[in-house]
């Protein structure tokens, strides 16, 4: 038998008429390859090489590569615990260690009117594995989901892999990103399964009031779907606004809740995320969505058994000190943000950050020379000063951009300067 | 609104003729749930919560909880030597660290007449989702998959999950579970993509030799489908014949390997495990399945990056008298079970396992009394003796029983005595 540029003769014993090695990859996964870690790592293949100046990371909800942002001992002293113990190299039972559920539980009920108990939540490897569980869980045939527009592209990513369809409902620039109730409810039908709702939110920094989440909680029981809160930036809110959890409302709809360890504890590299159910009137209990998510795990993969072993002490252990060092480190830094972006003429920040990491910032490419759009700005900047900032355009929003801001303040500022100076000379000579 | 035993009154605004709520479960999912950590769940079920004696394991390859699989102290350290670097608290890149890469392609090149490159290699986590990602780009419409039996009941629960046709070739029991290539080639079409060989064996204990290794490949190459093979239990060979890894052939034919930290460093709940494809011949380019697996990385979740930083260490730093130990400990459990299944009638060993930590026995229940079958079986001894044996109907094939024997050997011993005790107790009076 020969094998010539992939193909394989045929006329041998057991080939059956095959002609060539059989085996094509399934085009519908690669069609799903649109994420932010796709969009970042194509802006990295454009950075000069040669430019001696640090890169700056204005792209990824990741600070824990800085000095400043640096993890809790505690939190490092929890995992070495749990690993030295050798009490959890075993394989993790179903749904997770039990201890690990307890303490979530815990956790997210000092902010709730009700007590969750361990059954109502699971452990997974990062909020990512409990988006992508959710998602695939709802997508009956023919069933739609709510997404906030500007959102997360990884609910759009892992919808399409699961052929759910997405609708996008605005949030509102000009009311601090506000979720438009209009669009829900001209965009919700007998098909629709949930909405998505991010708060603090990603990309906009926003942080909804009490007020306003009553008002989402009430139209999705009107609507008879229920909410999903990623709340993945959950208590990381710096301005005047606190973090309520919409796990509050409970009682008026049905509620599913993401959490992580990613960026409270500042530790995304973890993967140590949850799905909790918040459902007092037992609205869940006929959909079997619990049921259905338990399989999800039991089918995928878990978070490392040793990590999962380490959270209730992470949980209970870690001091408000530095908490209240990371807040004041963003209140910080987002206040360098918007005070240098007043200085840049074709850029414009419609509504300070109050929490989460990010900014939606308005790019006004009239002013510029010699660039169409968001994606050309941002291959552009990374080229020519070594910034990274995510275009509009890869969240649906096109010539706006995602300025991601929990950065050590000096490269902050350098960033911003480079920003400017990279404007200042595309600007259009009136 | 009226809320009422799940269902929503459907004459308010915005509901455009909702009646209930919409959040249903992907049935299709529930009925994926057949795993074998299902089945241990099912039988743990059954234990007597009064039994005074401590229950026997043979149900699961997790020997990690025993002092004498204790891992080593040198794997410890690794992670814990990563985790204080703090360099390892951020998102991981594409495909996983590139040390830890090039780590298991230099580890794996030490028994391949080729050099891998850590282009070839993606970190999973664990093997189970190498399996998923494998088994989700292979499922092209109409194609299928040959999967041995007995085997891993995981494949089949994935294939189910991502519409991929299983069909199951024989092992042959009496030639020390080798390959039925007859089998093969009579199953084998067109739409064949690939076959799955588990070696060392799981459940079967099977190591198999160069010369049949080599028949295998030739066969799948006559056959044009590619090779997947599964390694987890890679060096686990304390028999007299060595481990000889697939990859070995892969300029017969395309191999992808998969393997794990799990198994030889016995650290199951690490989640740590890696693709590799040993592709010499270059088939496996235009069959964009690497594409493919780094989209399905990018859109899922990846091991912990501090896990991952640590894999270098790992396998560079943990000395062979490690390794030794624990052969020595399954040649000696191996070795006890053997002998001990000798004194009991109605179960049959027909081939010793000279690999992994299980072996496959047959059940005769035309000896016993009140025992229709290998579930019935199961579920007895575990109420009965507080044992758990895995029955081979729920991996497909049915009077037959998994024997896990990596157990600290007082355990082992005391759970046989249990099993001939029962065996006893239910056997027909002639």
């Amino acid at each position: 038998m020969e094998i010539n540029n992939g193909a394989v003769l045929a006329n041998e014993e057991g080939m059956k008429g095959k002609k060539s090695w059989g085996c094509k990859a399934n085009e519908r996964i690669i069609g799903c390859d649109s994420t932010i870690r796709g969009t970042v790592s194509m802006l990295t293949s454009h950075l000069n090489p040669h430019d001696p100046r640090p890169k700056v990371p204005f792209s990824q909800g990741d600070p824990s590569s800085f000095p400043s942002f640096r993890t809790s001992p505690v939190v490092e002293d929890a995992i070495v615990e749990a690993l030295r113990s050798a009490k959890f190299n075993s394989y993790s039972p179903n749904c997770g260690v039990l201890n690990a559920r307890r303490a979530v539980a815990e956790y997210l009920s000092r902010d709730l009117p009700i007590k969750l108990s361990p059954d109502q939540v699971l452990l997974t490897a990062g909020a990512s594995q409990a988006i992508a569980f959710i998602i695939s869980v709802l997508a009956t045939p023919g069933a739609n989901i709510l997404l906030p527009q500007p959102g997360y592209l990884f609910y759009n990513t892992r919808a399409t892999f699961s052929n759910l369809e997405c609708r996008s409902y605005d949030l509102l620039p000009e009311q601090g990103w506000e979720v438009d109730i209009n669009t829900v409810k001209a965009l919700a039908d007998e098909n629709t399964v949930a909405m998505v709702i991010i708060n603090p939110g990603n990309p906009c920094g926003n942080v909804y009031s009490y007020h306003h989440l009553k008002k989402v909680a009430e139209t999705a029981e009107k609507l008879g779907i229920l909410v999903i809160a990623d709340e993945v930036y959950g208590h990381i809110a710096f301005g005047d606004k606190p973090f309520v959890p919409m796990g509050v409302f409970g009682s008026i709809v049905p509620i599913i809740t993401l959490g992580s360890l990613s960026k409270r504890w500042v530790v995304p590299g973890w993967r140590l995320g949850w799905i909790a159910t918040i459902d007092p009137n037992g609205i869940l209990l006929e959909s079997k969505i619990m049921e259905s998510l338990k399989v999800c795990l039991n089918i995928t993969n878990y978070p490392a058994t040793f990590i999962q072993g380490a959270v209730p002490q992470i949980l209970e252990r870690t001091n408000g000190e530095f908490f209240e060092r990371i807040l004041n480190m963003l209140r910080q830094t987002s206040d360098i943000l918007v005070d240098k972006l007043r200085e840049i003429d074709c850029i414009t920040c419609p509504h300070k950050p109050q929490g989460a990491m990010f900014t939606m910032v308005k790019l006004n490419v009239s002013l510029l020379e010699d660039i169409k759009d968001d994606m050309e700005f941002s291959i552009k900047l990374a080229k020519e000063e070594s910034v990274l900032v995510l275009p509009g355009s890869s969240m649906g929003i096109k010539n706006w951009l995602r300025i991601m801001f929990a950065i050590e303040p000096d490269l902050l500022k350098d960033g911003l300067e480079r920003i400017k100076s990279f404007c200042q000379r595309h600007a259009k000579l009136n």
